[in-house]
């Protein structure tokens, strides 16, 4: 395929990332002024390049014609939260909305991947306007927590370095550090529960 | 009302904006990218201000319960052409989008007000998503050329300096300075379209 | 030269064009924020593109060792004012500033180029800090009304459908044009300098 | 101080905050554009807000003449890094750099504070330029890993629901998380190392 086709193939991707990433930012400014508790403390988002499109089609065997429902990371979206508690909230906002359609959801959460990469995954379908008009697109948004993104971002520039083949033991401590940091979040979750349980029960006492 | 429920009013006004400021430069860039003239030059938005809403709710005698629906512009988006004609295509382009409604148009670009004033208003519903789920808001649209552009910016300039009461003799000052200037796009338009026969016609004869 | 030398040459020219534009929209805001009318409207920003660059070396015969001396604009700034006496105020404030050095003033103002342009031309000396440490680079910084910019935005558009070659009556029009916006730019500045005479005077009989 | 003038002051800072982030920012691309690793993965920036500046002037004691020597991170900026090793090239970056002069060095890496808190803190001079004039300013840099960020996010906001007076058996628990941080810190950086060995080692083979 040639650049320009590319490029026209892209742009309804670029749109919906950017205002993805516009509307959950929005989202967390929404909390502030209502001086609510955010469950989403950053957001970031990015096209697929070209090469990691094709690489992924050669890799899962898709044809040019699957290429937008098969390929479904082609918009991708990254919501990265403070608590292990609030990737759920984040994923129960997201279902509530009329203006994005959640097809499928991969939880890599409870269900950790062999390398040790922990995220939410949500599949949705969302609706985006270009000089052809209405066009729905697939999306991928990614729920995880500050201590996965740290393990993450650090997997992801050591296997690029590698490019794919690390050698197993490196891989075996990788894999070891993402237990250290499931129990790091679990731990931030508990200070963080009897914090709010102390809190509560001084509001009782005050309203005695 | 206090600041806290004129804050929250605002929030979907302000994120309709972004979405709509963001839309608009997005379509100017796929026209370039798909080497096509753009019609949209420059877009630009805001959120009125509280005191501009107040002012506006008395002199039309708005009462609180029609503020969302008679004060069209809390949202607006101003978008700037180069040429005349650019005008009705950038409407054009509105009337066919999905993912907004036009409720109103208001023709000041042939029906000129009396101060020498032209713009094309479009009054739309727009649908946007807060925590408290969709909501659908009006908004208004200007579109105008960079020479009606040039005029208004200035004119609002003087009538703050005077804060609405500007001598008549500098208002009929203004309103010529008006007329000067759709002569300039008249001009304009029409040697762009001697440009333009002009090339066709070359391309014509390099085809036979 | 190859694309990734390219690269490395332009690296401090588009940091130069982020901190100028962000510089001089910082000034717009400090006046606004003191209450002050802000000589400054509007303020854009571009690195030269390759192609350009390599044209105007043809074109001026340029060679590569000359090209960051000879080359002025591949880092360029362009200020819109509302005002024709803005433009002097504007430049003055360059001028007074610490971090940028003027080296060349070129008044396409008040002597017009031949098609009609005017604009006012600063060629300074910025310091850029890169990871190879402190670079002086050039730039050039245009300074025009928003009438001029009108002409000079819709020139521009039809002198690259025609590649340059403009037939002579056309830009004859197109100049003739040109001495109408330099009539509208005195007109406004005529109108606006009565509304500051009659505020002042008003401001005097008030204090009597 | 009345409201005009805290906005006056904070000018430059404004100013200086937008300027250092926009560097630092346009240093990780400069990195990528090289194909180097960049040190720095994420930039961001805040003026402190009014109230806090008074709190810290009241429990420091410090006099309004001495508000902008003494309260050092009116401007502040922080830099994150993936990997521990990479502080130390941020902080060697800064100390190079000509356009900021280093005032002051606190290593809260080495020397945790008793909280668990760690960073790398820089104050400098940097000289920002307004409309009236230059002024140098003083602005703060913290320089930490996304693990050492992870722990006093959550600090932060824990500290923040307690207004300051968290109970001490949840204070250890926080600080017993804070060394599990420097262990995985650790742990990343170690496997880092390896990988980076048997790259080097792969090469040299290759050159035999």
């Amino acid at each position: 395929m040639e650049i320009r086709l590319w490029r026209e193939l892209l742009i309804p991707y670029e749109l919906a990332v950017k205002e993805l990433v516009m509307k959950f930012n929005q989202l967390k400014k929404e909390h502030k002024e209502k001086d609510l508790y955010s469950p989403i403390e950053q957001v970031t988002g990015r096209v697929k390049s070209i090469n990691s499109i094709l690489e992924k089609m050669q890799k899962k065997n898709i044809s040019w014609d699957e290429l937008e429902e098969k390929v479904e990371d082609i918009a991708g979206v990254r919501i990265i939260c403070q608590f292990y508690e609030d990737i759920e909230k984040v994923a129960e906002l997201i279902r509530r909305r009329s203006d994005m359609q959640v097809l499928e959801e991969k939880d890599y959460v409870t269900h950790m991947k062999e390398s040790g990469y922990r995220s939410y995954h949500m599949i949705i379908l969302y609706a985006t306007e270009t000089l052809n008009g209405r066009k729905e697109i697939r999306a991928e948004i990614q729920i995880r927590t500050l201590a996965m993104n740290f393990w993450a971002t650090i997997e992801h520039s050591l296997q690029y370095k590698y490019k794919g083949n690390m050698p197993p033991h490196l891989a075996k401590r990788l894999s070891r550090a993402a237990d250290s940091i499931l129990q790091l979040d679990a731990e931030m979750s508990s200070v963080r529960n009897e914090v709010m349980d102390a809190q509560n029960s001084m509001l009782h006492q005050s309203n005695l």
